[in-house]
């Protein structure tokens, strides 16, 4: 059982997504967006930005933080901004000792939905479903964040299940 | 007289160049470059920049940070890696108070040497002058920085001469 935070980096909106991941099931335990106005220096929405996701990890204690990467669609100026964002979250995880681990879209969209080509509402549906929510969750960003993290549990998962798997055969092995 | 930190950012190698405007003359403090390995983490790396510049911060208590922006000759994931870099500098500024400036390469050139197509030697030639150093600061990111620290000194010392300007005719104004 581990805990996974999410995040869709944005300097404007910053999607985060909280699930425990309880074997093959996942739950939801929080999701929303951290906002900064444009009118605010660049500084001091990064501080703003940083503050918040302390405070979440803080209260939430997840094992690791996993981020969209954003590479596609994106042009030149908007990514050195997204690549702010990303590093102002990145490194409240890193100060208090939780690893990051990065997806691009196509992976996200592949552990959600079973396609690298799915749409975005394709995947904002499926999260729900997978997180037992009785609707798609909102905002946008919210739920693109607790994509990530479901994409990132669902890998831990199959790690934790292989591990598990070889924990018995060793139990057997030892029992044997 | 205000003391004005310049950053060349990037996750590999991150110039940081320290200047103190006294007037129209300006005098190099300190330069160099935070190293951090590839093998290291991404979120590792952010770390060790957060801390190297927040160390250097409350060490030479700049006025402001200036940084380049660069947009030009990156791709978008090259950006990202800068932006998370930049993203950390920015951070440990605005922990501190420091007001954060940007600045394009053409405008750094401008400053500089007059030229926004300036050449990297020629750039770092003129460094060297401007600081009155025996000979053109090394490594590249360091001079790089120290052109930023320029630019943005540049800047405040123009607009520190006109508020004296302006001081001196209020003063004469209220004398008369």
């Amino acid at each position: 059982m581990q805990v996974v935070m999410g995040i869709d980096p944005g300097a404007a909106n910053l999607g985060f997504g909280v699930v425990r991941v309880e074997g093959s099931r996942m739950v939801a335990l929080d999701g929303g967006v951290v906002e900064t106005s444009p009118e605010m220096a660049m500084e001091r929405r990064l501080e703003r930005i940083h503050s918040s996701l302390a405070e979440l990890i803080d209260w939430h204690q997840p094992a690791a933080m996993a981020l969209e990467d954003l590479y596609f669609g994106k042009n030149v100026h908007s990514a050195m901004a997204v690549g702010r964002a990303s590093g102002a979250a990145m490194l409240a995880a890193a100060q208090r000792g939780v690893r990051c681990f990065t997806y691009t879209p196509q992976a996200i969209k592949m552990a959600v939905c079973g396609s690298g080509a799915a749409g975005k509402q394709q995947v904002q549906r499926m999260v729900g479903t997978l997180l037992g929510l009785p609707e798609p969750p909102a905002p946008d960003h919210a739920a693109d964040a607790l994509a990530v993290a479901i994409c990132h549990g669902g890998a831990a998962g199959r790690e934790a299940a292989v591990q598990g798997v070889e924990e018995e055969r060793d139990a057997a092995r030892l029992a044997g």
